[in-house]
């Protein structure tokens, strides 16, 4: 397929994006190229806009950036076995080597080559995206696009708070922004029995509700410890998941853990954080493990069959929609913290 | 205390029962005299009374039978620490031994030297029960009677359904007794996809669908494991809890699952079963679990998380009560299968 | 590569097999040619000699049989990346589809459309064989050409040993042919206690000691379940790795296991088998696990860390080599069960 | 039993401790009187005997202290009825609450309401100890009571190596104390492929390889983190046994593991720890554990099964046996790492 399309390109080592004609992709041998019908806006998608530390340290403009979305696949490379034409996909974006040690032992989320879409290649902010047959997940024709869209995301929250038992236990949730209020749904939706979500906004905090927490913390407000032990007879939760990245969060989280539990942190601090090993994790035997990605595709699969079974709803968490156009909304949205996820459409 | 009070007594080797005056039982330096308020009918307890094969086999009568209930303490030994009087408390039916190889690595559910209330030694279808205070379970003072009193069995459903991975699976229920319900609301409650219930009997099967089966199947009309595959995609569903016993459905089950599935089984059959070995379960790669008991204690706050969260709500699985003088009619729904659970209150 | 060579190939439905000239096989983008140095003979290729009912329904005559071996790449397909003319490697044997739920959650070895090497498609007892790149595995060069080969049934062995914990337990292997005696080894080296091998022929039970058994038994002489609890001090063993495929001694394995224990099968019985699932697997709350193939690759890297560390020392258990020209003695030593591993030699 | 006996005792608060002549301790109903054959200093006895900050806060002179020993019971508290007199025994040092939810579910060695023996309670450094019988644990009466004596500290070893898989993969031990040096030992035994054990003192390097360590390495003249990685292709190690509580020790701990590895830390740093989360925790995919005590009884039948089998042998590493009365030579040789285990002979 030949031609131009519309896409948000990150053209400049500075802040802001802008949206231009640029060639539609040509597709390799093993890829498929996909019209975009949603694509979502990500904490890392404005990291790269806003230019941060981060992205000038990661990311090489001119490029398209953006990596959720659904969309129909329209041609296919020549050895591509997958997939049709017509078919309904979003896509893992992790892009992977398939031969170090954790590839060769099915651990592809932490392959040590890993390539992202939107932040190492082009991504899907367009009417257009190329991707390897191998990254695409197919959709069932019923799932809304932009739900479909969100199951990337959705499948982080899901990792995050299935990577160890939940059922009849007690769960904060640190961290209130889309894939924390994600983690809420699926901590409930998982047999959860209280689900204590905490941030600093209550915007969010609002959603936290309407998502499922059986009780919100605004941190600023109220001592997260204490409340945490408060509503667990002293005890303190069973599971802890971290998805704010703040430092003092993080010592409240281990501190809120109850002897055996367990943190899964999936935020990224900026900075070192300083922890009490001693007192916070070896004297309460507990477990701090780091998320990274989706289980390819295992955690594909539990989106999958909790959103098909509607276990979990996301309707609600998807505020605002914007054509691709108007992606400065989005972003403003984003950095004002006002809003659940911000769909676009191309 | 002293005196008499009322009580089942399975006092004959032969079908039936009877209601009596016996005396109040004592109790040793580590027991708890409970007065019972609610106590429910076992399938086990129909064996009794039925007086089949297995009962003549293993109990003594004359004796008190029962041993699902909620109770209060009324008395303690006087080396009693964990409990007071006035508690609201369940019990675990189980008593160990504490010195076997299994208890001494905490798998108490399969001590080897088991003894169980109500079946090895006197039990709860009377006003009073003693207990050592190690098999009470403390309950929330807002939990109604009749709910508390079934957390036994549902403690079996749990530990069932819950012996491994639930979430966005796709699970079979086989038989809906009481425990299959249970399982049916335990499953749902956990996030797994699809919960597709077996049964013959269609009173059961509609309580199924009450509990949240997404598909409820009269084996005698249509053909199991097609069904289950239909359902799947053709691949098979990955849990078959087994609680029928009948070596057909089990023989079906097995051929319901997905490679690398399970089936975890609660159920007894009352003879050998012929199995493939080599086609259902090799060539597969799947998980055959032996389920009895709860595990002590983690099932009971897995059924209390559960309840308390309201992720279960068993309301609609409590369809009689009767005053503990009209047990037969108990033993008579029970038999004929025109019931979910029946509780008796002294 | 064009040209002719040697291979023995099974060329009619009957019993035998035949050395003959056929053409080098071609290879596809993503296969490569390697020039077998070592192959060693299978349970199953011996089943294939023999011409027996599984056999008969399952391979189509004429092709080239076997399926372990190491040797060198010599030519690759034109996509290929992973490997280089001149490494050295050995193969998984389990061709996987990538698309199936199986696969998409990474249980390669469980694949539904599972494709074996020398089963369902030209194997290794030839001069070379053309397999995908994905299915090698690359070996040390200082790994002898005959241990290299036999690591893939050396897999199978660490397959059904490790699937659960062993340190410090009693482990027994029922069934001595050449994977149970390595299961005997992998035992030992990753940390059991007591290794109970039961086999019926004496040259086997004695290579069970050199492997590591603390304890061999001959079944027609001595009963397994009360050996098995006598070594166990009445309890009986943690795990039984279930080698034998025959009925009574599976019956038996149950027998012998302790409360809460596993039996892990990797063999293949040839008819139905009949089991107390109420006594052997419900009420000691077991588990049965099948057993297929290795897991890809986490196997192999075990496979691999235990032989190159020595913990594991496969020397003493290959027992015979011939050249390839010679291999009907090699089967007719297989059939009279008076060998460990035999190994061909192109 | 009355009268009096040889004890050492930390009198005062300050540095040392001294031999003095103390009642014999009298038994409850459930407790039991043990002659002491021998008894181990511990690190934990080091730091009260010299008196350092963390001993100043937690214990009250005047007490017996010590906790690692061998004995035989010589009378029985009125309810024991687990042990009988003439048991050759070693003890479980935590004694538990029972009443917890960790309790509750089995995971005695982090119960919430732990008191130690010989921290919290009188010890073992004298010629009887009383415990209560559910601590004790039973000695084949083959074993010699040096190695009897040391199975507590093997078992804080066993529980960290094993809190995970480790057969074929490899181990860095951090901290070549004894307990590392019996981490050493327990991974060769549980099948690791490699083991390398770091440490900046030379007497111990030197035990770390005889007790089966693959490579030493003196952290203050190779780099750790390069030598880790320089062992494993640049991957960096599966596993890290964090033994030392160094700060720095621990950062580059968590830079030479591999991606989707693990670091289990027994050590208790003295102050607050740096961590880079993001870059080593988070991305890796790790896993980090607080590992505190034994599992009850789990850790001690993998000890008693490791040492039953020989699959670890800790002769090398009990270096000195004094009389009871010089144990200022053994608390000298501690504090300068100039031995293995010392074990006192009452």
């Amino acid at each position: 397929m030949n031609g131009m399309m519309k896409a948000i390109v990150k053209g400049e080592r500075r802040k802001g994006a802008e949206i231009k004609q640029v060639p539609i992709p040509s597709v390799g041998d093993h890829d498929v190229l996909i019209k975009v019908h949603a694509t979502s806006i990500c904490g890392t998608d404005v990291h790269i806009y806003n230019w941060d530390e981060w992205s000038q340290s990661r990311v090489n403009p001119p490029y398209v950036f953006g990596h959720e979305f659904a969309g129909e696949v329209v041609s296919l490379g020549e050895k591509v076995t997958k997939v049709e034409v017509g078919d309904y996909v979003s896509a893992e974006t992790h892009i992977i080597c398939g031969n170090c040690p954790q590839c060769l032992v099915g651990k592809f989320h932490i392959c040590e080559n890993t390539k992202i879409i939107g932040v190492d290649r082009d991504g899907c902010f367009a009417e257009y995206v190329a991707l390897p047959e191998g990254n695409l997940w197919k959709n069932p024709k019923t799932m809304p696009t932009d739900i479909a869209s969100v199951q990337e995301p959705m499948g982080n929250a899901v990792h995050t708070v299935l990577n160890g038992d939940v059922v009849g236990k007690n769960v904060a949730i640190i961290g209130c922004g889309p894939i924390g209020l994600m983690a809420v749904a699926v901590a409930k939706a998982a047999g959860a029995s209280q689900i204590i979500a905490f941030d600093i906004n209550p915007y969010r905090l609002k959603l936290a509700e309407q998502m499922g927490a059986t009780r919100v913390v605004d941190s600023t407000e109220t001592d997260p410890v204490m409340e945490a032990k408060k509503c667990t007879n002293g005890h303190g939760v069973d599971v802890v998941c971290e998805m704010s990245g703040h430092p003092v969060a993080i010592d409240q989280g281990l501190k809120m853990i109850t002897n055996g539990g367990r943190m899964s942190i999936l935020s990224l601090p900026t900075k070192p954080v300083t922890i009490d090993i001693t007192n916070d994790i070896v004297f309460k035997g507990i477990e701090v493990q780091g998320i990274t990605g989706r289980k390819m595709f295992e955690t594909w699969q539990q989106v999958s069959g909790l959103l098909h079974s509607k276990q979990v709803d996301l309707t609600p968490l998807i505020t605002h929609h914007f054509p691709l156009e108007d992606f400065e909304k989005g972003f403003d949205l984003m950095n004002q913290g006002k809003c659940g996820k911000v769909v676009l459409h191309p």
